[in-house]
Order: structure tokens, then C-alpha cells, then sequence
């Protein structure tokens, strides 16, 4: 009987999950808006996975891996989701209880990256980190093959680094001058906004700001290569840490491809300690779906 | 029969190895000057491995952990010790050729900080990361238990991390600026040498400088806040990678104890990512047999 498994990924807006299958398959995945309720996202859930087994008789389903956008310290428990306004849930119990099924639980920027690993752009390797560059910047660090939660499971929280550019930018967290606040899409708005074409406008996004260095506007040039370089900065001292074959960029601002990878890969070769400085840097191939294939592959990937 | 293991740390002067029985106690141990040449290092360790255990023949040696001063990524292999003047060598097999025991070989940083986390300060801890201050500043990351060698070895070489302050500094890497630049006890020597009395002397320490800042002197405990902030702002970007429940300060400079721990500490709280806040920074307990009971866990460690 074929092995199959069901990725959930919990976002702050809707719940991506799907069926994988142990080869790494995504046979069929739905998308829904988040129930803001946990007992009611269970449910939901829960009866999704109850429909896509019947469509699916000849199966024998391990387990549900989930993804949550918070810190979860121990594969069950997540602590705080800003975005759906929980506090401390019990994922792992309210699931389980609900489909009799083995649940693990994750943050949601540390399954993307093991899903690349799995079955991404990071296949063959057992230590990569991957930057998640969007409105903010998540990360998720694979140290021989696991994943690191650390203690609080604030593993892999990289936006949050304290870095020495714009020290007097406000960031969600409550500090200043975090990463993010120079190199995520907030921050390359932010940034782009104190020069025209940008100030003038009522809605720039970052997509603008690439789109304007690659036709030849200096002040967008020099922003974009200010948050690249950060981010190549950023990279050179997480190296120093965990030390990754590879580093993956996701994210939506990693739509803007060799426009941000090149600058972000030159600071990485200045700064980053000699014996590691040949790490290899790629674009996620995964997009949304990571998080589903990592979800599944908390059972199934053997690294 | 009573299970025990030899722990071995090979440095650039002198090798330190033991005889660690199961519940970690260090039952015996030997310093000697290093032999330059690898096989003639074999041969000497080797040499004392069948000694003690002449020596306590009721005993059971399941294996021999090994420290080196240089990167390890398998387990077997360093790719060049730069203080024994080593290229690619096979620790692993040349020790395990002579004694006929299982050999694994780590980083020595990497080694210590595993001590401190079977025997020493981090007891009872599963996620920490060592800081070892001394002439330069080596680092161990501990994830759930298990050393983080990294991709090349290079897993907590947290001395290189790129940081802002002495850009124009010469770092023993090749590279200007790396945290040990500021933070080790070579760099709080040369910051303090540009200020009286330590710009006349012949010869300076970090002791000296931190005992002029405890007598009150402005300058001595200027060099020391910014080596502490420094160090501080450090474990706050290391946090926010693998976020440790613990970070353990420990070589030459952690003498100096509160007058370093305190505003590091500070430094710490500044700037940490608000949820890993409360993170707790020790002074290392075992001193120069960490990397012995760092070798002897690799085989008895069960976290």
C-alpha cells in the first residue's frame, strides 16, 4: 500500500496543504482562507484531509506535518501567531485528536526550507539555510539535515539580526535596525521612497524598484545594491554559524532573479571567512508549495 | 567491565589527552609537547593510549575522540592546521590504524563546547554555543544536542563574523573587521595601546587592561565596554540563527568573569530578538580539559 502524507501550511491569510506521497509527489493540495479560531482551523483542516483520503482509498496515510507562522520550540506546540492572533496552541494535540493521524509541528519558515531540501532546490544537501526575502525576512537553518528550532524555536529567525545599516528604522519586532527593515520589499520600498519617481507615488512595491534599476535609475540601483549588499552581509555571518553548502533565496522578492542574487553573492565573496567562501547561492523552486513539501517530508525525507 | 574512553586535544604547543570513564570522570590525563609531523603525533598518542590502559587493565575502551586545531567536516579528516603546519590529514585512520579503536575527530572549538555541554557548564543543556575568547576567538554550536561541523568545518567559526566595528583592522583570516579583530584579547591589547599608560609599555595583556578598568581608568574601561558590546552584539546575530538556550564564555579573556559577562550580557538584551531575550550567558567551568571531556562525549554524551 502506497505511503502517503498530508504538508499543511498555516499562513496568516489562507491554508495551503496538500497530499505528498513518499517519492516526494504532491498528488492533490486545496488552498482555503484561515479560519482565525484554532478549534475551527482544526476542523477545517481536519475535515479536508478526511476528503482527500476518501478520494484517495488505496493509501496508507504516516502522518500531517504542519507549518505555523510562529516559534514552535518542540514539534507540537506553537507559541504565538501574530498574524491569526493565537497565543500558545497545542497544534499537534488539536490535530491529532481530530484525524487519529501522528502530527508534527513547525515554523513555517523552517519547513519551506526543509521542503526545498527535500524536494527543492536544495536536493543532495544536508546543510543549507534559506533566506524567505518578502514583506519581512524569515529564514530556516538545516544543520546535517535537521532542522534547527533552537531553544525557543527562534532557529533561523534572520530578519532579526541585528545589522549596522538604517540603526534608526523601526522594525516589527520592537527593535531597530533588524535586517529586514533594509533588505526585505519593506524595507527596498522604504528606501526607494526618498527619491523620485518613488516619493511621488501613492503605491510603489519592490517589483518597481527592480523594474527601475534594470531600466538605468541610479537611486533605485543604488538602493537595490544597499539591500543586497546587507543581505550578502547578512549571509557572510550565518556562515560563521552553521556554516551551509547552500544558500536559497525564496520570498517574493526573489522574483527579481540574478538582479539580486549577483550583488547578494559579491558581498557573500568579500566578506565571508575564506574556507567557506565558495557556498553556492540559488533561487527556491518551490514557491508556496514548500511548506507542504516539508510538512511531508518531516516523515518521509531520509537525509 | 567499566566502559571508558580517551579524550584527546591537539593543540599547536601541546597535546592534553585523558581517560574519561562513562559517567565522565576524568580518571587520568598526560600533557606533552606536539610533535610537528602527523604520524609522529600518532605515534606518541598512540603510545600513551596503550600505556594507561596497561595502567587500568579492568576497563573497557570503546573509542578515542579527538580535538584538532582546524576544520573537520566527516568526522575523520582536518583540512589544514595552520599552528602544525598540516595540509589534508586523516586523524581518523592514522590513530585508528595504531590502536585498533574507533576514532572520531572534531574541531577543537567545536570539541569544547561539547565538554562543557556532557560535563561542564552546559549541563543539562541541549542548545548552546560556546565562545572561546582568547588570542583570537574560536566558537562551538551545539544544536539539539549534536556539534554543527557545517558544510566545510567551518560551523561556529563565529571569530570571522563580518562585524562594523575596525573595518580597517587586519584579522589573521585575511580578511579586516571579523569580531575577533575588536573582541579577542589580541584586539582589546591593540585598541588599549593607543592610550597612556599602555602606549609606553613594552609589553601588554588583556589582563592588564581589564584590571585598569576595575582600578577606575577611563580609557582601559572604554576598550573594554566596546570588546564587550562587540561580543554582545555577536551573540545576538548568533541568536538569531540558532538560538541557543545558553552561551558559555569561555578562554583566556573570561577571567576577567563579571567585568566581560556583565556587558556582554547587556549588550545582549539591547539587541536580541525580544522572544530569545532571556537567553543565559556562563562562564565556561572545565578550562583547558574541556576538549577532553569534549572527546570522550562523543562517544558517552547521550542528550
Amino acid at each position: 500500500m502506497k505511503k502517503v502524507c498530508f504538508g499543511v501550511d498555516v499562513g496568516g491569510t489562507a491554508v495551503k496543504m496538500g497530499l505528498v506521497d513518499e517519492e516526494g509527489t504532491l498528488v492533490k493540495d486545496v488552498e482555503f482562507p484561515s479560519p482565525k479560531n484554532p478549534d475551527d482551523m482544526f476542523d477545517e483542516i481536519a475535515g479536508q484531509i478526511a476528503q482527500m483520503l476518501k478520494e484517495f482509498p488505496g493509501v496508507q496515510c504516516v502522518g500531517v506535518g504542519v507549518g505555523v507562522p510562529g516559534p514552535v520550540p518542540d514539534r507540537a506546540h506553537v507559541h504565538g501567531c501574530v498574524n491569526l492572533g493565537w497565543g500558545v496552541v497545542n497544534v499537534a494535540e488539536g490535530l491529532s485528536r481530530r484525524t487519529g493521524l501522528p502530527v508534527l509541528v513547525e515554523n513555517d519558515a523552517n519547513l519551506a526550507a526543509f521542503g526545498e531540501m527535500w524536494q527543492g532546490a536544495g536536493r543532495g544537501h544536508r546543510h543549507l539555510v534559506m533566506l524567505t526575502v518578502g514583506t519581512g525576512i524569515g529564514g530556516g537553518v538545516i544543520a546535517d539535515g535537521r532542522i534547527v528550532s533552537g531553544a525557543v524555536g527562534a532557529g533561523g529567525e534572520v530578519g532579526h539580526m541585528p545589522m549596522p545599516w538604517h540603526q534608526d528604522w523601526q522594525c516589527t519586532c520592537g527593535k531597530r535596525g533588524c535586517l529586514e527593515v533594509t533588505s526585505s520589499a519593506t524595507g527596498i520600498i522604504r528606501a526607494a521612497r526618498e527619491f523620485p519617481p518613488f516619493s511621488q507615488r501613492e503605491r510603489v512595491t519592490a517589483k518597481d524598484v527592480f523594474d527601475a534599476a534594470r531600466e538605468g535609475n541610479a537611486d533605485a540601483q543604488r538602493v537595490v545594491t544597499e539591500a543586497a549588499h546587507c543581505l550578502g552581509t547578512a549571509a557572510a555571518i550565518i556562515a560563521c554559524v552553521v556554516n551551509p553548502e547552500l544558500f536559497i533565496i525564496g520570498g517574493g522578492v526573489s522574483a527579481a532573479g540574478e538582479l539580486l542574487l549577483t550583488p547578494v553573492q559579491e558581498a557573500y565573496r568579500q566578506q565571508a571567512f575564506p574556507p567557506s567562501r565558495n557556498t553556492v547561492f540559488d533561487l527556491a523552486i518551490l514557491g508556496n508549495q514548500a511548506g507542504i513539501y516539508g510538512g511531508a517530508g518531516l516523515f518521509f525525507c531520509q537525509v
